[in-house]
């Protein structure tokens, strides 16, 4: 294998074969192959793409360069979700629990925030006490015990994954679809699932703007799942603006609380029991989308959901009070109302800005090293199209201190636009995509406003 | 500087400041950016290219990394050839000597063999104790002193482009018009020239086999040098066929002495003294072409270009009697006559395949940490339409031992084609081009043959 020469065949538009996949992955996760010959093939990769095969031999190889979540013994379904990340997305914190409660092993494996979007494992760490650095043996039995584990990327699961992702972060080359789709997909097949609902974030707060780039970006996932026997169903839902009101670590948890306890912000609702109805159909415990949408009222309303929730906080070591008190949850010194400058309609609340903001308040992370802040972040109360008045409350700025209000201040004056027209915006599920089909779904626009002020 | 924002800009499709790239060079040269970053990028660079404004930034950063060859006390011109690498491409060890005895002084840095295309530098150490390794300061007093200095290009000289040089070399990012012109031009600049002539090979045996690829990159060189007070022309020059008869190391010096002592192969001649009229119109010392032709030939058959090899190869520790006995020159033990295999017309001598099988009789490199073998190579007596009779001795192997020669006749079973029809060549000087013009010279075809049997 010499590698300058695979590097040229990749960027003169040729393809490598799967051998070759195989034997550079592994010798790269070895110290074989020096980090700047990967880079420079990740960067002709970005220019070239990837054919099926290909995209298909690098999962392969990611995958087997670790070790699996042994689910082999477990004869029913097991179940996971993934989105492709956005701003206020706290969608797992709420499925987990909620389909583990309706009988459904949800073996759930996330990650870290970086840049403008959170992630799940910063939530929950906002729990106080909450560890998700479980290894495989403890993840695999709390699955038996409770039906759910959420846990993040181990060193045991695709360290050339690990590896390799550090180094396309690196190098600006993230953005290549074979190798989003092979990276995301390496970890879920090592949770040996029996299938995978893919949330597919669309418009400007989605980590892939374009559309077009989203789908095939379902596509390819669905095909690496399919060809591997795990099926894999997408949703496409919106990201023109935040999920939900909370955008932040701690109450964001918060929020996910409220949800479990039956009081969830509209849009941030629709969402979660569509992508929660795809799980429960490819689980089969289910006979139709109403049937599951009743199943998980249901779950909620009778405190199973919310109960389930408990005991995963109380296994992974966290403060399970929280889910009854969430005034137990970290808290900043500093919550600064927000308020409309004048009358008028919403026109944006750009979910980039805010998820920048969070940044900016020290509960993100500009690289990989920084150390998240649980406390800080934006309720926002309105989403596009709201009528508000002149000095309505219609945000507010959780902050460390008052500097960080002011931040938060400017974030918002950036974020939030108020006019006099209605615009328009992305129905909040849009696509269904299969690996036979691609759905439209034409979902009303979310209201303009969500129909809880609990959080308030 | 945040390195991964300045590869996604470049990535996609924007273009870095001259103060990026000169932050950047002197950050990647003293090692706080690193080979992968800079791999990432110059990948990119591949695939997007550079400005006319990005290119000189990088040639400046990397001229501006090291020491420069002073010679602003000089008054008169100083002259250097480049050629873009071929097979048999001898031509800068009889212009050097040649140029110099006309009063022009030569500051020549050249590079070593890599891949199929032959080094300047291996070909001057097949001379017994001479030596390239000169100091800045030692090839000063010798232009001072003989109007000539042959040297490698030292760590003192544009060490930013040696680093980003190997790093290209290891990660198939070498073939970028703009990058090329930057590392070429970053080391010429550095010789303090007042004119550049350049050889750009055309032809299946180019560095960049596509003419108009070649043609860009001599605009880019010009562009170049023009703005920074150098002025450059270039040639384009025939590479669909060695250049000479002889294709190695020792037995190109050969060829080079015998050129210095007025038997020089045909097309030799042509190119050579098409070069070296183009260096002397741009010193400014003969009044056109047909004055600066006569003035070289002069030089040849008065003996002072012979003279002024003699004088370099003492003053650089080399045997000087080689210029008066060849035979002093390392010689192959094995040296086996290649016949023609049928009666007919030659319809190719592939220069590619001469190049590698240079290598693998182990007188190149594949790696730059080879040894080279002086004393083995190929003697071609015939080029395209030549007609040859069966049994004829069309070529000589020099190799190492038996298997050598084994090697070198498979070789040229494969380089050499005999057929029945005459082909088209190109013509041996097609193009001339400055920074206003491009010409079409419609120089004829080579000969068939070499009007010299000297080497035989």
């Amino acid at each position: 294998m010499i590698v300058p020469r695979l590097i040229e065949r990749k960027r003169d538009g040729g393809s490598l074969a799967a051998d070759e996949w195989r034997d550079l992955i592994h010798a790269y996760s070895a110290g074989d192959v020096p980090d700047y010959q990967m880079a420079a093939l990740m960067m002709a990769v970005f220019f070239r793409g990837m054919t099926r095969g290909e995209t298909e031999a690098i999962t392969d190889a990611m995958l087997s360069s670790g070790a699996r979540l042994d689910l082999s013994d477990m004869t029913g379904p097991r179940l996971d979700k993934h989105s492709t990340g956005g701003v206020g997305d706290k969608v797992s914190l709420i499925l987990a629990p909620l389909i583990a409660a309706l009988g459904v092993p949800v073996p759930m494996m996330s990650g870290r925030g970086l840049g403008h979007t959170g992630g799940t494992l910063d939530k929950l760490e906002a729990i106080p006490g909450f560890r998700t650095d479980l290894s495989l043996a403890a993840a695999r039995a709390q699955l038996d015990r409770i039906g759910c584990a959420l846990i993040g990327q181990t060193g045991e699961i695709a360290p050339a994954d690990r590896k390799l992702y550090a180094l396309r972060d690196a190098t600006g080359t993230v953005e290549s679809i074979p190798l989003i789709s092979a990276s995301i997909m390496s970890k879920k097949l090592a949770e040996g699932l029996t299938g995978l609902v893919l949330d597919i974030k669309s418009g400007s707060g989605a980590f892939l703007p374009a559309l077009d780039r989203e789908i095939d970006l379902a596509k390819t996932m669905i095909e690496l799942g399919h060809d591997r026997g795990c099926p894999v169903v997408a949703l496409v839902t919106a990201m023109d603006r935040p999920l939900g009101n909370a955008c932040g670590n701690a109450i964001e948890v918060r929020e996910s609380i409220e949800f479990l306890r039956g009081a969830p912000p509209a849009d941030l609702a629709t969402v979660t029991y569509a992508l929660g109805a795809e799980m429960l159909l490819l689980a089969g415990v289910c006979t139709d989308r109403e049937d599951a949408h009743a199943q998980m009222r249901d779950a909620i309303t009778s405190g199973r959901a919310a109960d389930r929730f408990r005991a995963i906080v109380a296994a992974q070591g966290g403060d399970q009070r929280v889910v009854d008190d969430v005034t137990l949850l970290p808290s900043a010194p500093v919550k600064m109302e927000y308020r409309a400058a004048r009358d008028g309609i919403i026109q944006s609340v750009t979910p980039r800005v805010i998820g920048h903001g969070i940044v900016a308040l020290g509960g993100g992370r500009r690289t990989m090293r920084d150390v998240v802040d649980p406390r800080v972040g934006f309720d926002v109360f309105v989403k596009p199209n709201a009528v508000v008045t002149e000095g309505e409350v219609i945000a507010i700025v959780h902050a460390a201190d008052s500097s960080g209000s002011d931040v938060g201040r400017r974030v918002l004056d950036e974020a939030i636009a108020i006019g006099d027209a209605q615009v328009e915006t992305l129905p909040l599920v849009s696509h269904r995509i299969t690996s036979s089909a691609i759905e439209l779904l034409h979902q009303p626009a979310s209201r303009a406003r969500s129909s809880t002020g609990s959080s308030r």
